[in-house]
Formats: structure tokens, C-alpha cells, sequence
């Protein structure tokens, strides 16, 4: 029986539980005329950005697919690029609709309750998580039992990863744009509280909640998840060349029946994810994560000996999954407003904002330890537990990604629930509900923060594995016996590599600075030129705000963009194939290092100055209070537009080593002239 | 001949100079009696922090001698070891005393105009130039002519480095808890100016910069201008033995014959630097500085012929060398005060400190690719120049750092220069002496800075050069013909390595954190328990503000000194000796990177705030300027702590790893239980 089959099946299965919860939502009452105002002016200024976005994608995807058909002399490998990128930006958008429309529907259930409100919620995550796991499966199986050649999967991933690059890095940008913008101004020089609707950026605030993690993170995941899947493939495909003796085709669709193994896992632990009265969402989430853990070991198990995959592929699928959960612990422990870090980076802002700067930043550094020592265990066992077993080592690390990436339909749920209590609790506010309304979103809102800060350091860990098993298949491809450190042109390629995650941070984090300045004087000119505007009596004009955060998101995403894009290409065709290995080597260790420091760093920041907030020390308003702002400020971008961007960064580098290998391979100056 | 002897005599000509220039700083007058009494104070507080930091490095001088002895079963390389241990001590020993006694010298010189008062300041810094490199190739020469053997030399560099490391992690906090501590207390609360006599913590302070950057990075340089030389005498030897035929004893002796001619080009460069009336002190350095290396240039051409070397040599040393001044130009351009970065950084202050933070923290990440590229261009330049020309690669790579080290002897001395006209700034201020004599210290000062940064980013470089030509003599000693980035013990151990930087800042800026906080309480009681102390009646107990930063320094520094002993030690044994190649490696590029941002950023957040300070924007006490204060405190500890200790890492892991190599092939549990 042809296996692979199984993968619609259950992407179909995916996309029905999608509908289900979307139905779910949707009956959900979407309460006061106030709270239907505010969400529907969050949706416009969504789908504004959305329209800005998705114009962005176009020109890239013409110009990438014409590059392909010109490269490749065949249109194929173009049309699945165009299928991945269109996949995944379809997921990102029913994401975004059911989010925004999730947000009064949360705050208007969260009357009666945490028990009535926590489920729309976390239904409407719930939408986002079974769309990018659905349409992921449901796009790589389909393209793969039509061409059964994984080059033309390998199209359709890299189509993901562009629009991943856009979402997340260009989300991110917007988002932090609009949160300083907001800020600087309305916090600091207007003294509005959060959420007040008389700051013109509040709606472009709550719509890069939606931006950054429910799009961003959604097209992230998207990326790393087929990426994961289609590097295994490539390695099972070259396997079965050299020694068909031992590897069938089993092992080229192995990753996509776990992948489908995934999203039944997902299911099964989201109906154990329920919210009651007087216990901390929290747990509820971290209780579906667990049996989705639990559910797809026990599948995987069943897969192995129903494709009569040696059992090494078990092993390996489980010390991916073990090292994403040790990573979600610590990166808990790292950013809980419950743990020494956050409580000492608050203490220490009694001396001012420097010293709370240097402990957060420390922390973040420190913070690194446990995901990397998993993440190289994960490596090492999934390896030599692979050779001892007599199955290829390298398969067995990539098989480890997929593994890792495998609860990803569970964590994408949960991560998207973030952004939508995030936002429900803005509805409430600036919809005048009730305290206890307000108190229900904010213990919502304080899981989500959590949620969203385990699903980062999750995601930068699986954008490192993968961007591992890309880098297997690309010495694959290019047939790199060996990537020897000792040679200098692979030193070169590393110390290249090794630059691109800073300044890629630098860049993006630069681009923020810049937008966020012209945000800052649009809010200005409002405030001067409305009349009444500060009395509550005119309403500001929220879309202009949208329109500065949107447009100049995309523009200042061209410098690093095409970086991202040129950067390795321009090594592999002028020093070659090895230093090309090195570069992707050099990348994926930096960017491993930045992406979680900058994501901690960033997470520690913000939960010292909440710990602040909800009363500790001089409580709000106090010196204390202040200087921990001013870390929280430096944070954003770190977490939410560099930090999270060097996850997309290394798969994208890593597809283009692997989608041009055999052109470079072939083209490369030192390969055609005989250098090094 | 036997040319090595030349190294004897070429560091008493050293010796020799440096005492003339110690003559010509004695002989000028001390000045008022004002000036005398703050400069006996800082040389009091200066000594209090020497007999602790020597007290710190008998005792680590005693457990690793005895580690050396009981490991080796052989005296001599302990000998060695206290040898080198002792010479690097004595240099910053000399350069400390020197700089102190010239600082009251040089304001009182001031007097009579920048002409009178730059030579003086040079000089003094001088002593501290000739001093390392004479004692540094006095020491390798000698024991090299004893026992033709470099294992010995090795542990010279081994004893230098234990040295580097304390002086330069432990002064790097010393200096900044002393700053900080002095800053925010005195000028923040109190409202006290820069080197205001009221201040208790203001002789910690200025000990401080004379800890920092004259003990400090005088060990530093020494450390690293050893290790390059001994690296390539290690390949040397062993490429003797892999090919009689081509190589010959030259290979061995060559770089103690350069370190031998670079003290001769720098003494001929120091006598182009001359400062005039009306003339930037920083062109009278720069001028030395080429001179240095066109003079090193002519003498490494000879030394080429005489020696009978491979012309190959020759290039090697000048792609080293040419990348040494691409870094210091690309330093000079990423912090200056009249560049973009600074006033860039300096201008989105008006948006508050986390916009300047976020500005001068992305403009340090871009400044890495210049010298990256640099290194990376040098690495590849010396390897297939050699090739081509029929010599090993290798030996190419080391002997380039050996070329960028070369012209220490003034990089140095103008480094040395730095710290000694800030203090003379300090006692011109404390002693009240007139403004135009303030305006010279200034002038002078501001030429220090850029000399300081400039080292800065040399001594990360030449750190990193000499990391890989100690990587490379590791490899020849373990034996390693390759080392697979494809393999994931390799993998493994690159991540492992790539988390030391990181750590190791932490932990460094976790401790000027803890100790500045301490100090921020002495100073308090001093103004709460001494009457008088603010009217300027009552002196302050400044020897206690010493106390506290001394101790605190080095007590700190047993966490991060331990794990940069032991980490390498750890992998090795655990992981073998791939594993610690691929730890080598990945400490190497992470650390490069860390090391160069956070120099740059420091440096770049002290001009931006200069720049406002001198009246640019809102000019001092604006808030423009209280913001880019935050920016500068943040960077002191990454530029004069954390940033610069990563040379240090690079070198001490690298060193451990060689000096152990031996030990590791032979007993590492993956040798002996023949694992991976």
C-alpha cells in the first residue's frame, strides 16, 4: 500500500477540526456595539497590512519564480514555489481573520467566566494551528504523490519560506513599530495608559499583536515544519541511491506520515487543553502540549513498524521531541515573571535602566545554555543511536527535526491564542467593560505570554535543527563528502556565515528605530492638529497609523531581504561549494546564539517590568517602574522582530544553498576554474 | 649562524629603550603640590589593586604549576610556565608605575602646551609598549635557546596568558564597578562633575583606567603576541619532521626573528611620533603607526633572505599586517565622534534611552564585517599565497598573525598612552589648575580614546588570528587531518564552544552589576556617615572604594576563570579530541564576533554621549543627554569588560587545549573506550 496517501487524508482531517473550531468561534456572541466597534477597527487596520503584505509577496514570488523556470529550464519547481508560498499565506490569513474576529468574541465571553472565555480563545488558536499543519500536509502530499520527486517538494518549501520571511521579519518590524510608536508617545509623553482609544496608534498596536505572532509566527512555523520534512526526504532519496540494498521508499515518506501522525497527535491533546474557573490557563495549555507529545510517540512508534523503518527512526523522532520540551522549560525559567532572572532584572532597576539593561542582557546570554546542550544531545544521540543501529546518522539528526517539529499543529494553537487574549483584553478596555472582565482577560493574557514565549525559543531550536538537516541535504546535493574546518575557504565561508544573524538583527532592528521615529511624529501631528482629540471627543485617525507601520515595515525589509537572498548565492558561486557548507555552518551557530538570546533577553525584560507593575517594588509609576520600561522598550525588537527573524533567516539561507546546490555544483568559480 | 639569538639582544635594545623613555617621563616635574598629593593617591589605590591582583596570580600560579608538574611528570614546563606568568606580571608591573607617575607629569607639562605635554604622556606609554615586547621575546628567546624545544615556550604562553586573564577580565570589572559606581552615585545623585575630589569613588576610578587598559591590555597584547609566535613555531617543528627536505630550522626561529624585528620597527616608528602645537595628537600616533609597519615590512623582506625562508613568509606577514590596520581604521570609523554611527546614535536620543541603546547596539553588530571580512580575507590570502608558492598553508595562516602582532610594541605604547592622559585630565581637574591646561589634558584625552578603540578592535582581531594559529598547532599535535563539520561530536562541540563567549560575558557583566552595587552603597554611607564630605571640608575614605572594587574584581572572577579553564579540559576528555577542535573553532567565531560588537558598541555609546556633551543637540544636563548616559553606562561594561575579556577566552581555551593535547589524545574517554 502507497503510505504516502495517509498525508491528504489527514491534512483533510487537519482543515475539517479547523472548520469545527471555526464554527465554534464564530457562534460565540460578539457582545456590545463598543466592543464590535473597536474589533472592527482592529480588522480593518489588519487587513490593511494584510492587503500591503500579500502585494509585497506578489513581487517577490514573480521574481523568484522567474528566476527558477530560468535556472532550472523547467517550469515545475516554479509552480510549487508559487503553491508553497500561496499555501502558506492562505494559512496565515484564515489565521488572522479568526484572530481578529476571536478578540470581542473573548472579551464579550469572558463575562461569565474564564471557563466560557478561555475556549473561544483557545478555539480561535486552534484555527490557525490546524490551517498551517493542514495546508502544509495537505500542499507537500499532494505535490509529492503527483511528482514523487522531493527537487519539487523542495520548490514548494522554499515558496513557504518566502512568504515566511515576509511575515515574520516584516511583521515584526510592523509590530514594534507600532507598540514604541505607541509607547514613546502615548505612555510617556501623553501619560495614556495602554490601550487607551485616544492614541492613534493603539489600533496599529493591536493589530501587530495579530501581525507578528499569529502571521509571523504562523508562516515561521510553516517554513521550518515543510523545511524539516523535505531535507529528510532528500537524504531518504539519496540513501535509497547509494545502498537500496537496506533503505526503501519508506524512508523518503517517513517525515511525511509523521507529519500526518502530527497533526492527529495535535488534535488529540487539544481536547485535552480546558479552561475552568480559578486554574491558571497555563497549565491547561501545557497539559495539551504534553499528550500531543505523548499521543505522537505512540503513533510514531506504530509508523516505524508499519513501514518497516528500523527502529533507530523511533529514537531519533524522540529526542527531537525531547528537546524541544527541555527547551520550552527553559525558556520558561528564563523569561517567568515566577523565577529569579525576571525578579532580579526588576530589583536591579533601583540603580536605573542601565544595570536593569546589562542583568537582562546577561540573563539572555545565560539563558542560551540548556536549549544549545539539548539541541547538540539531540544531535549526538539522534546520530550515533542512528550508526549503532545501522541506519545513516546524518538521516537519523534530520528525522530529529521532524520529530521536534512533529507537535507543531499544538504549539502554533497555542501561540495564537497569545495574540488574541492579548487582544482581548484591549477590547475590554477600550470597550469600558468591567473589572472583572479586564482582571479574566489579563490572567488570559498573562498565559498567552507565556505561550508565546515558549513557542519562540521552540521555534528558533527547530529553525536550528532544520536548518541541520538542510545542511545534510545540501552536502547531499553537492556531494561534500567531508566539511573540513581545517581548510581555510570553509573558515572564510564560516566567518561569513557566522555575520549574517547580527546583522540581520541590526538591520531589521535599525528599521524599527527609523519607522518607529516617523510613527512618533505622525502620533505628534495628530495630537497637534486634531482638536479635541486628547479630550476623547474626535477620533483619531487610527489608519494613517496603520498605513506609516504597514508600508514602511515592507520597504525596510528590502535591505535585509535581499541579504538573506544574495548572501549565499554570492558565496557559493565565488568561493564555492565548501565555503557555501561553511557558511550555512557559520550561520545556523550564530543565529542559533542570537535568536535565543535576543528572544529571552527580550521576554525577561517585559516580565520584570509586569513584576514591577503588579506591585513589586516601587510598583508602577515609580523610578523603578520607569527604568524597567526603558528595558522593556530595548527588548521589543530583540524579541519580537530580530530575535524571531533569524529563525526564517537560517531556513531561507539554508533553501537557497540547497534549491541552487546543483547549479552551484556545477557553476561555482572555483569549480569551474579549479581553485582551492 | 644561530640567527636566534638575535631575540636576546633585539629585547635588551627593547629594555634599553624603554628605559630612556622611563628617564625622559622622570625627569619632568611633578608640578603643585596639589597635583602631587591626587597623584600619590591614585598610585596608593593603584597598588592596593596590584598586591591583590598578584596575590590572585601566586595562587593561581601555584595549583596550575603543580597541575603542569603532576601532568608532565617533568619540571621544566612549570618552570616555564612561572616564567612567563612572571614576565607578563612585571611588564604591567612597570607600565602601571610608569603611567601612574606620569600623569600628574603630564598635566603639569600641560602648562606649557600640547608640545610639552604630548611627549611626556608618550613616553610613559612607551615604557609600557617597550616593556611588554621586550620582556615577551626575552623570555621566548631565552628559554628557547636553552631548550630548542617549543613545548617549553608553550608553557611561557601558558603562564602569560594565566596573567592576561586576570588582569584583564579582573580589571575589566575592577575598572567599570569603579566607574559606574562613581558615575551613578556622584554625578546622578549627587550632581557631582567628572573627577570631582568629593566624590569617594573617584580614585577607584582613576586607578581603574589604569587597570583596565594599561595592566589589562599590556597582559592582553603580551598573551596573544607570545601564543601567535609560539603557534607557529609548533607548526614549524612539526613540519620538519613531516618533510626535512623543504623545511629547515628557519621555519622554527622565524617568528621569534620577527617579533624580533618588530621591536626594532617600533622603536623607529615611536621616534616619528611627535606632537606639535595646533596638531591632532591622534595624526602623531598614526604616523608611528605607519612607520612601524612600512619599517616592519623592509625588515621581514630581509629577515625573508637572510633566514632563507619561502618568499611565501613575507606575504603571509603582510596580509596579516594590512588586515591589522583595516581594523583599526574600520574601529576608528564605527565609533568616532565625527562619523555617522556616533551622531546618528546620538540623535535618536531624543526619543529616549531605549532608541540610542537599540541604535548603537546595531551599529556595533555592523561593525564586525569590515574586520571579519578582513580576517577572513587574510586567513584565505596567507593560505593560498603559501600554497602556491610550495609552502604549508598553515604555517601561512599562523605567521600572518604573527605579522599583525608584530608592530605591538607601538600599538601599545599608544594604547598605554590612553588611560595616562585621561588621568592627567583627572589630576588637572581635581588640582584646580586653569582651564587652557584643561583644554590641552582634553585634546590629548580625545587622541587617547581613539587609540584606545582602535586597539580595542586589534586586539580582538589579532586574539582571533592567533586563536586559529593555536587551532592549527592543536590540530598537528592531536594529529587531527581533518575536522568534519559533518560530523556531530564536531557539531557538538561547535556548539558547545560557541556558548563560551556568551557565557563568559555574562558572567563578566553579572559582576559589575553585583560589585557596582556595592560600591553605590559605600560611596552612600561615605556622604551619610562623614561630615563635611560634600562641602568639600572633609576628605572621603577613598582607600575603602579601592578595597571594594579590588576584591570584588577578582573574587568574580572565579566562576568565569574556572570555566574557561576547565570547559575545554571537560570536552576534550569527555568529547575527544574532534569534539575540541570543533569547541576551538566555534569559541573562535562566536567570540570574534561578541568580542568586536560589544568593543564597538561601547565605544560608539561613549562618543555619541561625548558629542552631546560637546554642545551638539541638547548639550549636557539636556535630556537628549541624560539619555545617551544610559547608552554609554550600558556600553562601559561591553567595552571595557566583557568585550576585551573575550581575547583572553580566545586565547587561554586555545592554549589549554594545546598545552593539554597531548594528554587529551591519549586518555580522552573516547580514545580509550574507542567511541564515535
Amino acid at each position: 500500500m502507497d503510505w504516502a496517501i495517509l498525508t491528504p487524508i489527514s491534512a483533510v482531517i487537519s482543515i475539517l477540526a479547523g472548520g469545527y473550531l471555526f464554527y465554534q468561534v464564530q457562534k460565540s456572541p460578539t457582545g456590545t456595539k463598543e466592543a464590535a466597534r473597536v474589533s472592527k477597527a482592529i480588522n480593518e487596520g489588519a487587513n490593511a497590512y494584510l492587503g500591503v503584505l500579500y502585494t509585497a509577496l506578489v513581487v517577490v514570488a514573480v521574481i523568484l519564480s522567474i528566476v527558477l523556470v530560468l535556472v532550472f529550464r523547467d517550469i515545475w519547481m516554479a509552480v510549487a514555489y508559487i503553491l508553497g508560498a500561496m499555501s502558506s499565506a492562505v494559512a496565515g490569513y484564515v489565521g488572522m481573520q479568526v484572530a481578529l474576529m476571536a478578540n470581542a468574541k473573548s472579551a464579550t465571553a469572558a463575562q461569565h467566566g474564564l471557563s466560557k472565555a478561555f475556549p473561544v480563545a483557545f478555539s480561535a488558536g486552534g484555527v490557525m494551528g490546524m490551517s498551517v499543519v493542514g495546508l502544509a500536509v495537505l500542499g507537500m502530499g499532494v505535490i509529492y504523490l503527483i511528482f514523487r520527486d522531493p527537487q519539487i517538494v523542495l520548490g514548494f518549501s522554499f515558496g513557504a519560506t518566502s512568504f515566511a520571511l515576509l511575515a515574520k521579519a516584516g511583521g515584526g518590524i510592523y509590530t514594534k513599530t507600532a507598540d514604541i510608536g505607541a509607547d514613546l508617545v502615548g505612555k510617556v509623553e501623553l501619560s495614556l495608559p495602554e490601550d487607551d482609544p485616544r492614541n492613534p496608534a493603539v489600533i496599529a498596536d493591536n493589530v501587530g499583536d495579530n501581525v507578528g505572532d499569529v502571521a509571523g509566527m504562523g508562516g515561521d512555523i510553516f517554513d521550518s515544519y515543510v523545511a524539516s520534512v523535505v531535507a529528510v526526504m532528500i537524504l531518504g532519496t539519496s540513501l535509497i541511491a547509494k545502498n537500496p540494498a537496506t533503505y526503501t521508499l519508506s524512508y523518503v515518506i517517513a517525515p511525511l506520515i509523521f507529519a500526518a501522525a502530527g497533526i492527529i497527535a495535535s488534535v488529540v491533546g487539544m481536547l485535552f487543553v480546558r479552561g475552568s474557573e480559578g486554574q491558571n490557563p497555563t497549565k491547561a495549555l501545557n497539559m495539551g502540549t504534553y499528550v500531543t507529545c505523548v499521543a505522537f510517540a505512540l503513533l510514531a512508534l506504530g509508523i516505524v513498524f508499519l513501514l518497516d523503518l528500523n527502529v533507530a527512526v523511533f529514537w531519533a523522532t524522540v529526542a527531537g521531541l525531547l528537546a524541544g520540551i527541555i527547551i520550552g522549560i527553559t525558556t520558561d525559567y528564563y523569561t517567568s515573571i515566577d523565577q529569579r532572572a525576571a525578579k532580579h532584572t526588576a530589583e536591579v532597576s533601583q540603580t536605573g535602566p542601565a544595570i536593569n539593561i546589562l542583568t537582562g542582557f546577561s540573563y539572555g546570554l545565560l539563558s542560551i545554555v540548556p536549549p544549545i546542550l539539548g539541541m547538540a544531545a539531540a544531535t549526538v544521540i539522534a546520530f550515533y543511536v542512528s550508526q549503532g543501529m545501522g541506519m545513516d546518522g546524518m538521516y537519523g539528526i534530520s528525522i530529529a527535526a521532524v520529530g521536534m517539529l512533529s507537535i507543531s499543529g499544538m504549539v502554533v494553537s497555542s501561540d495564537a491564542y497569545g495574540p488574541i487574549v492579548d487582544n482581548a483584553q484591549g477590547v475590554a478596555e477600550m470597550a469600558g467593560m468591567d473589572e472583572e472582565v479586564i482582571r479574566v482577560c489579563a490572567q488570559m493574557d498573562a498565559a498567552g505570554n507565556t505561550a508565546k514565549a515558549i513557542t519562540k525559543g521552540f521555534a528558533i531550536s527547530a529553525a536550528g535543527l532544520t536548518a541541520l538537516a538542510l545542511f545534510a541535504a545540501y552536502a547531499e546535493t553537492v556531494n561534500l563528502v567531508n566539511l573540513d574546518l581545517l581548510s581555510p575557504i570553509v573558515i572564510a565561508g564560516v566567518f561569513i556565515g557566522a555575520m549574517m544573524p547580527p546583522i540581520f538583527s541590526a538591520m531589521t532592528i535599525l528599521s524599527v528605530g527609523k519607522n518607529a521615529n516617523k510613527m512618533i511624529e505622525e502620533i505628534r501631528r495628530q495630537v497637534r492638529e486634531i482638536p479635541g482629540l486628547l479630550e476623547g471627543t474626535a477620533d483619531p485617525d487610527y489608519a494613517s497609523c496603520v498605513r506609516i507601520a504597514s508600508q514602511g515595515a515592507l520597504w525596510e525589509l528590502v535591505g535585509p531581504g535581499v541579504l538573506a537572498f544574495l548572501a549565499p548565492l554570492a558565496v557559493g558561486f565565488l568561493l564555492g561549494p565548501a565555503a557555501l557548507g561553511g557558511f550555512l555552518a557559520g550561520s545556523i551557530f550564530v543565529g542559533v546564539v542570537f535568536g535565543l538570546f535576543m528572544a529571552n533577553s527580550g521576554g525577561l525584560w517585559d516580565n520584570a517590568k509586569k513584576y514591577i507593575e503588579d506591585g513589586a517594588l516601587g510598583g508602577p509609576g515609580s523610578e523603578e517602574h520607569k527604568a524597567a520600561v526603558v528595558g522593556d522598550t530595548v527588548g521589543d525588537p530583540f524579541k519580537d522582530t530580530a530575535g524571531p527573524s533569524i529563525n526564517t533567516l537560517l531556513t531561507v539561507v539554508a533553501l537557497i544553498a540547497t534549491v541552487f546546490a546543483p547549479v552551484i555544483n556545477e557553476y561555482a568559480l572555483p569549480v569551474v576554474f579549479g581553485w582551492f
